[in-house]
């Protein structure tokens, strides 16, 4: 890809504690992000979203996704940017037509429901995403070195629960019926999805993109035995092909799967760097189950930002302590990255993400002390 | 209460695998029956909710309700009938105005969102829901011992979940911001919840339950650690007033929590006879979790029976050979009840119901064998 600038020309990092926990090395506060911290919960995320008109005019226009994506930064001490898009981009660049009706959720115009559709399906050329690509060199430029910033896709299985319901579902109805009755179309979408996810994320991160990130936000609503199958086996799909380094830098990759808790065991053999974790898992529990084999990512029920800053401080403690004390000293161990068990709500008070990441930082600093 | 009938009039029970295997007793089959089998994917259900013009029309007269209660054993050889009714009746009978608008979920006419509303609250007088014990006891009638009949309510979580709510949530913004905020209001309303549901439970035993089940359908939606203090600290409250036998015989009792498969360790200390899994569970692990203290039920994926009849036994041996052998011979051992792992979807096929029961019969024949 042509992108705006080699990225060679990037500023160097100053403030690497994301990479480092990711990578299980010692920091000296537990580093903190918040799912979706671009979004509706800040007024001047709404002022540039009416600028652009509709939801893909903001994330197909580099400036304002580039806009955006910093707005959370100018307002608190967030120790990493996530690029601002939409999980769906892939199968839009397939051709199923993605469009975001005001206040509903994504619709794509042709599902895939049959075997002429499959047929149909293919890696879509990267051009088609460009704009993908240009707002992850904008924004990289744009961050100038501030915090690192985080590319993503959704999972094989995620992107073809929207391609074939053609939208949110509450039962998972017709991709689990094609799932238990036609396997064998639903293993060709997953393999097409897993291969272009892959390639998508490499081009992001030789874009400029310094983590990547996996959105598995429907694997858990598969039957046991059936996510194993027609998720975990595609998410590795895609991590055996995404670049673990680039231009000599090593490129972490997290794998969150919402409702995945049950699965930590199996998770913690994936070939990635940290797993995130909704807020129905025991961050003890899930340091014993998964090793010392990855960083864990998590986990705070995103309505606990509704309560009082007082009190939003001692859920965080909470979540803190769960994890117990971090790695520190030379080389690696276990680490902690905070973020919320799922994405910000847009009602959220801004003073109160304010006071979450105030108490992170504080008390994660003492935790080490 | 005054039932229509004395319990001793009931016919004695001729099918009696559902009960033995919820008290961990040998069966030569496992017993299987559907959450929601009286319900809208049965055209004569449809036929029935169309004469009484309303959903709760439907609940609150004794007739009908007797007659949708029979209904799926007519089709089906299921070993046990469960009382048609809502999980809703308790809190409807608080005072807070339960209606079901065309295609929607239910609604509270007065949600309780408030200290003023918290303070009003309290265990209603069973003769508001006269209805249910009166459709109880005309159900057991009707049955005549074919099958046991199975009482139900919501569990006090999730009965608070709507109470607050008003509604059905995707994301449980309301409740939850009690929970964090004014926990203080959440305690006090789930103390009311658990001994109204205790209550009721009982007059339902009285009226002519045989076994009594207990719904936590949002105890998943919890963070670990609001699970087991708001949730699961309730359940167990109204176990600890829930008969264990009626007239001398035992009444055994279910706990089903959707998405509760985190915490089964905990769930096998409950004071109850039968744990409920949904499909996110593997049996086998559960089994292990849990230990020699329940039997387990559940957990085909209610999705599963949109696929053919011979890929439905496939999924159905699955499940099956998931849990393993049974016990059989003399005392106690580890015991299944199949069941769907939620609500069968109102648009299944009857035909493919008709092809689960059969294959859930005859292959748990062949595992004893």
């Amino acid at each position: 890809m042509n992108t705006l600038a080699p990225p060679g020309a990037f500023a160097p990092l100053q403030n690497d504690t994301f990479i480092r926990a990711c990578l299980r090395q010692a920091t000296d506060h537990t580093p903190v992000w918040l799912m979706r911290q671009a979004g509706r919960f800040l007024p001047e995320y709404r002022a540039t979203r009416a600028k652009a008109g509709s939801f893909m005019g903001l994330a197909t226009n580099t400036d304002y996704a580039t806009e955006v994506t910093l707005q959370p930064l100018d307002r608190f001490p967030l120790d990493a940017a996530i690029l601002f898009s939409d999980i769906l981009t892939v199968p839009d660049a397939m051709g199923l037509g993605l469009s975001f009706a005001l206040g509903e959720g994504p619709k794509f115009a042709h599902a895939v429901r049959d075997e002429a559709a499959v047929a149909k399906l293919a890696v879509p050329d990267m051009e088609k995403l460009r704009y993908v690509f240009d707002a992850v060199t904008s924004i990289r430029k744009a961050l100038n070195g501030r915090v690192p910033l985080i590319g993503f896709s959704g999972s094989p299985w995620t992107l073809a629960c929207y391609m074939v319901e053609g939208a949110g579902s509450d039962d998972y109805r017709l991709v689990k019926t094609m799932l238990y009755s036609r396997p064998d179309l639903m293993h060709k979408i997953l393999q097409i999805n897993a291969d272009a996810v892959a390639l998508y994320l490499n081009t992001q991160i030789e874009a400029g993109a310094q983590a990547v990130m996996i959105f598995d936000s429907w694997g858990g609503v598969l039957a046991d035995g059936a996510f194993q199958e027609f998720s975990l086996a595609y998410t590795e799909r895609v991590l055996a092909q995404v670049k673990k380094e680039h231009n000599g830098v090593r490129i972490p990759s997290i794998v969150f799967t919402k409702g995945g808790g049950l699965w930590l065991e199996e998770m913690g053999q994936l070939d990635c760097d940290v797993l995130g974790l909704d807020w129905t898992v025991n961050l003890a529990k899930a340091r014993a189950l998964v090793g010392q084999k990855k960083a864990l990512q998590g986990n705070l029920d995103p309505n606990a930002l509704f309560a009082s800053p007082a009190q939003i401080e001692a859920e965080v403690v909470k979540v803190l302590n769960s994890f117990g004390t971090p790695h520190s000293g030379a080389g690696t161990g276990p680490t902690h990255i905070f973020n919320l068990g799922h994405g910000i709500s847009q009602h959220t008070p801004p003073d109160n993400v304010a006071a979450l990441v105030q108490a992170v930082h504080a008390h994660s600093r003492k935790l080490r002390a």
